[in-house]
């Protein structure tokens, strides 16, 4: 019922959590890239698929229930519900795998420029690895598509990623446009972090040159106020011994 | 005549106007997004449109009449003073039903970097859905056009708005690239907002650390202060009864 | 020889080269836009065109033989330089009608964020419309050019300089992509420039709120010390008529 | 063993490692650039090239071997370590010559915007001509290609390296969308850099008004001091000769 209680849970059960999600991934690419997949072998992936849901929906309740502040909880864990609630959006559950979302998605870590760039780099790459798989399974269906395996995929990912957009390929579902479009947002997220990362790196590296010059300000004020004591302090020694503070 | 009327005008009629400006959306989006609508009800929608625009000027003048200082309200509202005068930005009035644009276009908010980014992320928002209404009003009418059913239009605005621009939809005529360069320009402002805002919540958190130390440093400062003070009371008590300030 | 007589020619002479940037920018416009110009036209337009080119040289030696420091003179100058220097640079010529390069090319002028984003949007808005005409006088002579009228280019050049490129319309000839590389960095430089002071204009926000915490300790510790002080005083006055500074 | 015989070392063989890196620029251009080469002439290339290899590699050897705290010299020189071990790595190899990218990868050197920004101007502007090489290289071998000349590579290089991508010239193989791939991530650090510097230029600028507002405080702050001091001294001289610190 405690917080302690709940990192404890936590603690134990992150990298079975981590090792499931990878699991997820492989059971959620692996129809996909073998589109001649057995019957027998699709079933048992959409079985284990299930059954690891299941499994987070679990997690996420044991969570919700050893929290002590709940209304807290669901602010800093709404995207792990958001995820674990719409079955839509399965190929983002794939992600947990990697953790890079969790580690951005959860506020308690502390502040660190470095962590957030690598965070979100690494969301990004696996963004674009998901997406990926999103797109071949949303566009096989397609006859007029153009993103045939997952070589062309994972190109429109990183074109799209980075907002180049060649247009030599793109998605002409509906469910391929959407993925596309959630790429596209993340696209722009990176660049922004990216951005104002070397930009809080440039101000920081220009404050601590402001730093030293203030010091240094400070240091040349207080030998200008010791001189100036001593010389007051030495009209004293020669006229009457009151204070005189100048 | 003061400016408590003109709040508690603006207080009275924030809702009226909000349906009224989603009213205009639906009015403006019906014939655009079913073109096999029934003359009467085209005629129908023309003049429901006509006299919202109508009841748009009258509160604009009502407010400008309102208002005590009257050159910083229309400083303050130059973009509702635009949106009214000219018909052509038709499309954009349906953007007041969203509040989004009047959030931005007046500098009275107080400032927040969260509600500044969300109230972008809602004016982009809307921005697309409306200028992806218009796009498909515009394209209709040439042969040579690729942007055809609204969706189309959807998928053109994200992959614009976010600068993709994989070129497989773009606009063949002139008022279809009017409302294309207005959001491209859009499409920027997102991407400068969105990493600004990120910038400074990372300059913001560095601050707070530089705060912290400086706190620490003053602390020490005045520990120093204390014990030199001291160190000189005992000299002074130790020989004779006179002021030195080191 | 003196800065006087610098401000005083450059206070005289400004509005003249302005008239004649624009009338450089006509006469560079004209043959492009009107294909079918008669022939002396168009050798009236080269004339004129070479005539005003020689007042712009006339007019940076005059303004180099009056300055002061010459190297300074230079490094503030070095874009007009360029632009009289170089006659494959003629379009860019025409800019010096917008006076929008001249602002943001001298350093002399004091620093305001808003001054620096207004001289870049004029910049970049006339370098849009000085490359459409370029690049449709590039791609006029190229059969393969898919650029083909004034409408197209500006079409072209807002879909670059916002680094969208649908694809659609672009250059085949060298000059024309030459003209396009120029365009996209120019495009580059707006998005960097636009985020960049919307950063600052947050960031300075956040310190304002800084400052008036800041004030609101100093105010703190005053009032503290002022207490402190008073009680030391008490003791004074109870015990020895020492100094104790605490 | 010390770090002054490693920047002696360095000192030394800066220059001719520059010239063998644009050596490796121009055998590693040659036989892209022409095609009909002889035979004779492409063996020669290989061999050189393979030969500046090794002394690239003895170089980094050296510098390992002389400096003294290892750990931090591979830290600070990554990307040299993995320019020399991977092979199909070569294109970048050829980076070298340029310097630029070596300036980026090491971070001894002290902290400059200017800096910072005229080497990413260099490192990218050579990425794009070298990156134009390495797809005309990977392009030529596939019959689906668009990118067919080097002026072609050139055009593809800047239209990814700005992410506008037009889509009219973009690489169809496997190598052509790696070396894609690489280019437009340096796109968007270029994008990055610049932003963030001109953010950073306009933070200083502000901070630089800042600095002389609290200037102007501190002076009246110490005027206002020296007054009440005087008052301080005139009752005292009025009462008696006490002190009171006020």
């Amino acid at each position: 019922m405690s917080t302690r209680s709940t990192s404890r849970y936590e603690q134990l059960t992150r990298i079975p959590l981590m090792i499931l999600g990878l699991l997820f991934l492989v059971i959620y690419a692996w129809p996909i890239l073998d589109p001649e997949i057995s019957r027998t072998a699709r079933s048992l992936c959409t079985v284990a698929s299930g059954l690891i849901w299941a499994v987070f929906i679990a997690d996420f309740l044991i969570r919700f229930a050893l929290s002590d502040r709940r209304r807290l909880f669901l602010r800093h864990n709404w995207l792990d519900l958001v995820l674990v609630a719409l079955p839509m959006l399965r190929p983002l559950r794939a992600l947990r795998g990697v953790t890079g979302l969790r580690v951005v998605g959860r506020g308690s870590a502390p502040f660190a420029r470095r962590r957030v760039v690598a965070a979100t780099a690494v969301a990004v790459a696996a963004g674009g690895v998901v997406a990926g798989l999103a797109i071949l399974d949303a566009e096989r269906s397609s006859p007029a598509a153009n993103i045939r395996s997952y070589g062309d995929a994972l190109w429109w990912a990183i074109s799209t990623i980075t907002t180049v957009g060649y247009g030599d390929r793109y998605p002409t579902t509906v469910e391929g446009r959407l993925v596309a479009g959630a790429l596209m947002i993340a696209g722009i997220a990176l660049l922004g972090v990216l951005t104002a990362s070397i930009a809080s790196w440039f101000v920081e590296r220009i404050r601590e040159v402001d730093a030293t010059e203030q010091q240094t300000q400070a240091a040349l004020q207080a030998l200008t106020d010791e001189v100036r004591e001593l010389r007051s302090a030495l009209q004293r020694s020669g006229g009457r011994g009151g204070d005189t503070r100048a």
